[in-house]
């Protein structure tokens, strides 16, 4: 085990890490703070997620800091890596409180918090987070699956579940889920029913409901699972959905929140599993995401509180 | 060599395995019938289809038994996997007469047969076994190339001629071909003189195919090559053709089917490859598409004969 | 999920697979059970050993059923294949329980179990059905770990204290290591303290151990972890250990076996991981070593009950 | 080393290679002639483009040399193959002299080269090979990044500068660049300034140029970096960036030029790189582009000097 | 199909490809021919050996051209690499018409033959062409399986097979196998009552053979099955069989011929499978064979007829 | 480009990565210093090592702290990791002054430097630092391959000639080759004048040679270049020489060194290839060898000045 950075943020299971392209580790004036979640402990069918936020970093240098999409460009000034949480891999309700505290502390000093997981479990416990310091917070989730079950396999905190714990937190709170493609019939009828679903669109819907959520000027949650993409684009995750969107489509969906600019507070980049990528095509998508994701995070915390 | 199946389906050359997601094993009731035809033998680029019907029973425990794309659901009261047939590499005539054998069994007790290739070889067998119950039967292919070719290095049983032998059963057969990218220009000048012939072109032209089938109420065989797919989708196969359909594109066509309901009375995925395959993603594509193909010979065993 | 076996075998939670090679599935007149328990929900570093028992099952076609080590052929009409555990990767407990009912139901039908991980925590339960009926039971361990923690991670059901579990049961157990070359320094001191602890040797003590071993007609349980061989010969598995065992020398060891006879009433062969696997040697080897097995718990039960 | 093609081309430097598809090694009568340029000494972040010229030949095999696209066929009777260049790696400003005498010796002989790489360094010794000869030369560019770099970290002659360093030939040159979606922010401004920039386009753009450069009648080079792709649809390359082309696209672009036929003089297909593919994916895509520029050089020699 | 070879040799089925490292194309002079038999036609389990000849030249340029263990040096003053037997994949018997016509033609001009496989099945096309010019000629077989049996599948032309019928060719002939270590009840029975049988044992047994054979001065065809190597040396194979030599073991093997030197009037190389290799150090040990082959031949080109 | 170790090491080229297992980033008190040195601009065949210190680090948590073959621990104490060195690919003396700078920056700290390559040129900056030291410094130099070419492509400073270079250093410098087994002839016959060459041999070796060091008291610099390893152990690095030592004879030459403690001053890991490994076996072993060779260091810095 390595040093770790307690010193720095009075967490004691954080540990340094190589940081993200452009990233610092002072968290003085920063405006967005990197973490990583490296938990895959209820990941069914392909694990390997816990080795995401590694990669993200690691293949963060053959990218530009300049985002053509943003016309913007990352710099340490603002944002900081604090680098990875070191979570149980066999208790999901001790790591989802390890997750809700630091993220509860980051927020507490100001900054916006961008955490790579791991599975998309650890959504849980951002929300649970910033939930308490927002009541209205709103998660918006892309993604291939519903993960609105209530149980799988008799464990309510499981990847299959994490949307709809998310909804719950707080005594309820609206998700909106963009690109859904595959679940039991009875969460596509729970979600005809609910509203806020979009099954298999793209970024028009995204734009649109960016647009919406900036009118509504409310804090904003976005959860992006990886596998939202088809699995030509983003074969390294657990559950690769046939019939997902490109790259080029999600980009062009994330880039327009940069013209709309919702009230962002948090985000997620999750399902990232190096173990089963290919050529480190869905690390290298996934690390440019984190960078679109940061641009917009700190665009939003100019604007908005 | 495992214990048989002969005491099921009295066909000396069946072996048990894995089933597929939610299919059973028992042909009691049943409607449709899964069977694995692992054949490469006149593979000339790079072998390995063999080992699809394997690999894509075993990916797809991480699918949902419910398709949004139809709102049904896979079930064993109407499913039967029936298993693999062992068939000689070496010897491509005998194992497309067992092929034949095996099918018209299957369909002489009201199943639908699935067939799970395999190289694109094996069609001609369920075609011949098929065209003697239903003369008028149509056969539709989707497929990056003709395979119409009248030899192929002084073979006339190879995956090159595929669709050239099964349009030659029972004296003269109609075939639709789709999705054409590749072959001689002899292969394509006798094509567009022969009609039906749709290069290129993706789920609009089958959706229309689809509805004028359907209206004809013809019995209709659907043969699909997974190179029909771009390579990017679908890297697993003999031979990658690049300019090819998406996954999606792929399976919103095959959606449509669900809606005009032609006359489907067999059908066949062929020529996924796994040795060459990544991360699974052309197996699990495969596998999505299986459970799509038994939903549509399901939908039509209960409106047609 | 697959139509499952409980007609034949009472136990709910069995499904069918693809049979390992020459296995039948009938249980009459068998004396050895094959039988996976696909279970990784503890796996610390490169997780994937839930898929060992299919890929094992899968590889076993390019084995021959005869064995020039033993001089002896495998034949369905003593070797049976149940299929495998449907078991919770969330609840380690709750597995162990299950796989402990399934060993002992096959037990008490005189079957000899032969399990295939999985996890080495998989042994646990193992040793515990058939310490109920052999109150005696020496456990043999072939390992490249020690996994004597007391907990690992605040976890007292891990991969890295399976070992001092399987010592505990009934109350404490011999436990007979061999191979080790990786542990903390107090795994190191306490077995140096406890004996029955042979770090980094080979084949020779292998013969020497079975010799002993049949000498004294104590019933004994073997279980092998892949990782016990060289990273070289086995590099698909969890935690490589470099400095191991060739694959020769681990099957001229098994061999010698087949000379000295012990009392064999159960075995394992645990963390072979598919996913990390290249070109399937991993598999390949394990598939070997499940042949040698099943010949060596074949010939025990002709010699003792 | 093999023996070398000294004899035909009085190059010293060139080696017999395995050919391209329906390639002949004759250069009496021939109109193309390929050559490799296996350079990849300044290569940053993925090395391995070395080995493109001979991926991209032996997955030839598996093409056709009928191309639907353009209604041609390739032929011996005009297609040269004339080996590879033996370049140091280590030398990047001789490994462009070499390149540029080898294109010169060609050119003079009325040969149009088709260069393999390499990475895109390459293209500089083409350029001013052929700018000699044309002085009014035009580089097209196909290109995720800008490669407009003045230097990169302190090298004039790198892979992110090759753009702007084929611009300087022969004291400025109009550079076309398309399907940009990557550099500095100092390199979109200067683009956006300088005109002939069209980022993050598709087939349309090119189309549109590809007429307007054949009313021109001006002479054109068309370099073609695999990384205008996507990444799913070309993982084997150096630097790949999310949010490009599909196969599809670009085989569209470049057969729009079949029908407008600019006056192409030389042309490049550079950044393919083994040994990060998956399944050859990219090496197949780079085969068959190379067919279909093959043919247009070869059309275009028919029409214009 | 590329430009072929039949004004050197007057073989219609050669083809050009790129040259093994330091051979020459010019038959002048040459001691020791290079040939490519691509074929894997009744291959069973993993196909894929037709890739081996090409593969195998492209790896040996991280070859030095010199041999410590023979201190000896490759020349193309007598090493001459002819190219690739263009096989047909379906139809055995041809293919080994052709490589019987091609090694004839080679040593009817005094070369020594260096076949490079291909599955085990081309060795047959060899023996026989040699057989006819060498009536005593003794084949010397290192092989991990036994290749006996009379028929595999219904037919007696396979890589199962190949062995006895090289014995059988001219009506008898002495084979001595070493490092069998697979294969039915049957071929070790029968092997045991013919002798020259040695199963599993390394390099102290073919430096034996290799005196014995020098002393009798008989004519002798070695031919190695790369598999004899354990899959952890050679995972690129078809029929991958753990339990067997080392790289280090083959080659003090082969080296101890240089010093006994018998008559070795060729050899060949088979069943190198480079879609299954791992990092390509399947086609680098054998094209490390292969050098010190050539240097084998040759030395005894120089000692014996 | 990430946040620098500037403050700590008043290097300006040093960046802050995710540290070696149990390695602190405190250089208080430290006795060993990790430092990498990710170049590999002169490599020829295949291209890689510079990612060798990011993977080498990585799978290090895979480990035990504890040495079973050292019987001693690693820790923070005495460890520091200070990260790596951003060296320029394309100018390897600039590269080799900057690692000379570092290394003597530390050595003068009184640190003992441990080298992670990298390609095996980094060697020369290493060994120029310590030479200005001890003037007596003594190489001992691990690998398959001579690497004493007075230039290699017309180039003086490449991994070929790499020892060649160390040996120069200050005049000329005493250098103990081990293990190796390729090069040119003149390469070997240089070295048997030479003497202090051991081709091709094992551990018996090493530990002869490291009691002869310690007892001359001489300061010894260790360089192990992970191809003396086979490829079977080794797959992932620049130039794989199939016949070399197992994983396990090196850990006991290594090991025996323990004993013998001769007065090592500094040691390097190069030439590990992560792009060309398969499961991170060889990037494991090199971990391994990484825990082995700072538990070396740090003992001899107990004993010796």
């Amino acid at each position: 085990m390595a040093e770790d950075n307690r010193e720095v943020t009075n967490l004691p299971f954080l540990r340094v890490v190589t940081p993200f392209l452009a990233a610092g580790t002072d968290l003085t004036g920063a405006h967005v703070a990197l973490i990583g979640a490296p938990f895959d402990g209820t990941t069914s069918f392909r694990p390997g997620t816990r080795f995401g936020p590694e990669r993200i970093r690691s293949v963060s240098y053959g990218l530009e800091t300049y985002s053509p999409l943003q016309d913007a460009e990352l710099s340490p000034s603002w944002l900081a890596d604090v680098g990875d949480l070191e979570l149980p891999l066999n208790d999901t309700a001790r790591a989802l409180e390890m997750i809700e505290e630091a993220v509860a502390w980051l927020a507490a000093r100001g900054l916006r918090p961008l955490l790579l997981g791991g599975e998309h479990t650890v959504t849980v416990g951002a929300v649970r987070a910033l939930a308490g310091r927002y009541p209205d917070l709103v998660v918006v989730q892309l993604d291939a699956h519903a993960d609105w079950r209530d149980e799988y396999d008799g464990d309510r905190l499981s990847h299959a579940t994490t949307v709809r714990r998310a909804s719950e937190v707080g005594g309820g709170r609206r998700v909106i889920q963009i690109g859904i493609r595959s679940g039991t019939r009875q969460e596509f009828q729970e979600a005809a029913a609910r509203g806020d679903f979009y099954p298999g669109v793209g970024p028009a819907v995204m734009e649109e409901v960016g647009k919406s959520l900036a009118a509504a000027g409310v804090p904003v949650y976005l959860t992006i699972d990886i596998d939202v993409l088809d699995p030509a684009f983003a074969p390294g995750t657990g559950t690769p959905e046939p019939g997902g969107w490109t790259s080029g489509e999600l980009l062009v969906g994330v880039a327009s929140w940069a013209r709309s600019l919702p009230r962002l507070v948090g985000a997620d980049l999750v399902e990232v599993s190096p173990p089963v990528d290919v050529s480190d095509i869905t690390s290298i998508i996934g690390s440019k995401l984190v960078r679109e994701l940061a641009l917009l995070l700190y665009q939003a915390s100019l604007r908005w509180q």
